[in-house]
């Protein structure tokens, strides 16, 4: 049987090719499963997780419970805000405290850049990264190519434009990881203080216009904007920032060719994308959530076949 | 098999008696499940409902998860706090989002009037009514109904006095709606200022006079006061108000019957009840509480043999 | 078959030397059964437990939800913040309402000493003490003697010393209760001001110096000591508190024989303990942890077969 290169999900950056696609392959078989009426597998009867979130989340957090209780893992929950991390207590301390519950896994969504990847090398568990600040994103980047992959055939070849906060972004950068592991050419469209350095050393090009950036794409993948960032960008409000970076009907009939519209939510409607768009036929932003569930049951599966040998 | 006339429960406003009647017989079978020592039936295996409670709640929240646990469906548990609303998402892509990942009922509260009946025209799920600000709380009103009926036989033709905040409550509304479906009699008595207008247009009769209501009813159903409406009712203090439309024993005593006390919690002991009258024979509070559950479960099995069809 | 000599686990004054043994004996099975790919048995599912924290609590909660989890009970859980207690609510409605949803058993974490033996006198459930103030912390106390049972062999006839805030702890009290009924010696090790008088009451020896409680005892139990309950210590500072009463390593090698290090966590590292004695051999803290979710399966356990009678 195939398995994964890794023990653990800590960033696309830290995968191949090869295991990106046979977590696809994997998720083709859960997607099934979560179509049927009865959406549940007992695939992990034996194994527990825990879901540690430092920071808040609803729709990754819900992902991940969703797909854990459909595989029939046991899962407890952990929230920062209710834990003694406020007592002061080191993050290796509390995750040992929690392994020592015997935890077979931890899904961790934290602040730190890197958080992830300390962690795996100080406890003995796997351990799924669900966001380390502007970091990585890994599993909201598989269910991005997975729902191209299901629109558009296959990765390869095609062409995304990533618009928007791609400084702060953790999920831009593990689209780019992902899009150019899977042999897809990408771009990035924003302003320009909202572009980080190493976007160009990464091979990434970077369009400034809009405009010209659909017109070269198949996929927009259009990313949420944060008021509180905007300050930086020099753009006085999201008014004006709609209307250079934003995605209406007009913009998007004009052009001479359908392309897909992502969005890796929450949308803020009328500023990275307009009503009309979102809920347009282009838009696959609600697959996007649907194949969540199925990638991140994929993930965990995987992982857990490599817990057990 | 008998089954609703609709398929959401948006507010007793919108069923028939049969649906009420329908929801008793079920909710009697499942009365006696939580009864056993096995107080589960494995009748949802194949449903998943999330709860969204975008205000707080106790008593509710809980008895709807013990109801659905007890069901054996998959329950997702969404609180508005820990939630991207405060992120500026609109209602509906909150929901939309939770529905992707293949969520079959929604059970909600909402601050606002209509936000159940706005729900279920723009998702595609079934959706329960948790209560929607001051406007319906129609699982309450079948559980108080469902009470009397267990105390007193039947609810057709008893005389019903709803005491207190009128005006703020949707628990009266729907009381309303319901004991008038069943073919009781309904009063409502509180301070001129906490009984909105529309109460007469129900048909529904005014009497200012406490004592004259208690001898007059069958039942009196006591609303919860909150202290910071109390102000626009001209009491200086809930001492004021208990004085006038509180009961205590003493009163409760000299009336010339057994009337029935109800009270959907949490109580201030003092204010519309006297701890020794809550805790009397006439008091049916904890059975109110029991029957909620098994009211809850009645309303989503029948609800989701609507979804299998 | 053997049982507890009590309903409830309210603290380790009430409970016999006989029932600590037979809690041990039972942990010892579980402990087996948490260890096994499959960590869960269907013992308890007729049972449904709330836990009813109105404290904040991570580590306790989680050993709490995992111990119930793994003996299949129905678990609800009811954090104070989320709760109508800050309606106004009496302690005792909250508990009979959630009792009325036909729970058996009740974890109560409360920051008033006595809220649980109020509690089990006045509502219907058996009732797990999960903390109550500063006085006791019953399964803390269990698992702290099943760990130095599971590393020494026995604990009657060894010498314990508790050092740090003894004051405001009710690690400690619960802890020498049971050290006491096990045979154990036990002796507090702490700044004056941090001593309780009745500790001496107790039979308890209070030993001033650091150095000579270690170079008395098999085992040290370092309790966590809380910044804002330093100020009445007179210790201008965590730092000078580590000075005097901290056990670092230096001094750890310097007795002339190995002693179990024990920590009810979390830890501040620097503080009670250095990160090196926490982290070394001779510490136990996380096989604590561990024991924690076998002792606790078997306090519920052995409680709800009371129950089933």
């Amino acid at each position: 049987m195939k398995e994964l290169s890794v023990n653990h999900l800590l960033g696309i950056k830290y995968i191949t090719e090869e295991d990106i696609q046979l977590i696809f392959e994997t998720a083709d078989h859960f997607k099934e499963v979560i179509n049927r009426p009865i959406k549940k597998v007992p695939s992990l009867r034996d194994i527990t997780i825990a879901n540690i979130f430092f920071e808040n989340s609803t729709r990754t957090k819900l992902s991940f419970e969703l797909a854990q209780k459909r595989l029939s893992a046991d899962v407890v929950n952990f929230a920062a805000s209710s834990s003694s991390v406020t007592k002061g207590e080191t993050l290796i301390d509390t995750v040992n405290n929690i392994l020592s519950m015997k935890v077979d896994m931890v899904v961790m969504r934290h602040s730190s850049p890197g958080a992830a990847v300390f962690l795996s090398k100080n406890v003995n568990a796997s351990i799924v990264n669900a966001g380390d600040g502007a970091h990585e994103h890994p599993t909201q980047a598989l269910l991005d190519a997975y729902t191209i992959r299901e629109k558009l055939g296959d990765v390869a070849g095609k062409k995304v434009v990533i618009v928007g906060d791609i400084l702060h972004s953790r999920v831009a950068l593990s689209n780019i990881y992902s899009l150019q592991k899977l042999g897809a050419q990408v771009k990035v469209c924003g302003p320009n203080t909202l572009i980080p350095r190493y976007i160009r050393e990464l091979g990434v090009e970077v369009e400034p216009n809009l405009r010209k950036a659909l017109e070269w794409c198949d996929v927009a993948n259009m990313l949420r904007v944060q008021n509180e960032r905007l300050d930086i960008s020099y753009f006085p409000s999201t008014r004006e920032y709609a209307m250079q970076y934003g995605l209406d009907k007009e913009l998007l009939d004009s052009l001479n060719k359908e392309i897909v519209v992502m969005h890796p939510g929450p949308i803020n409607r009328g500023v990275e994308i307009t009503s009309d768009v979102a809920d347009s036929k282009q838009s696959v932003i609600l697959n996007q959530v649907e194949n969540g569930v199925a990638v991140r049951m994929a993930v965990i599966y995987l992982l857990a076949s490599k817990i057990k040998q």
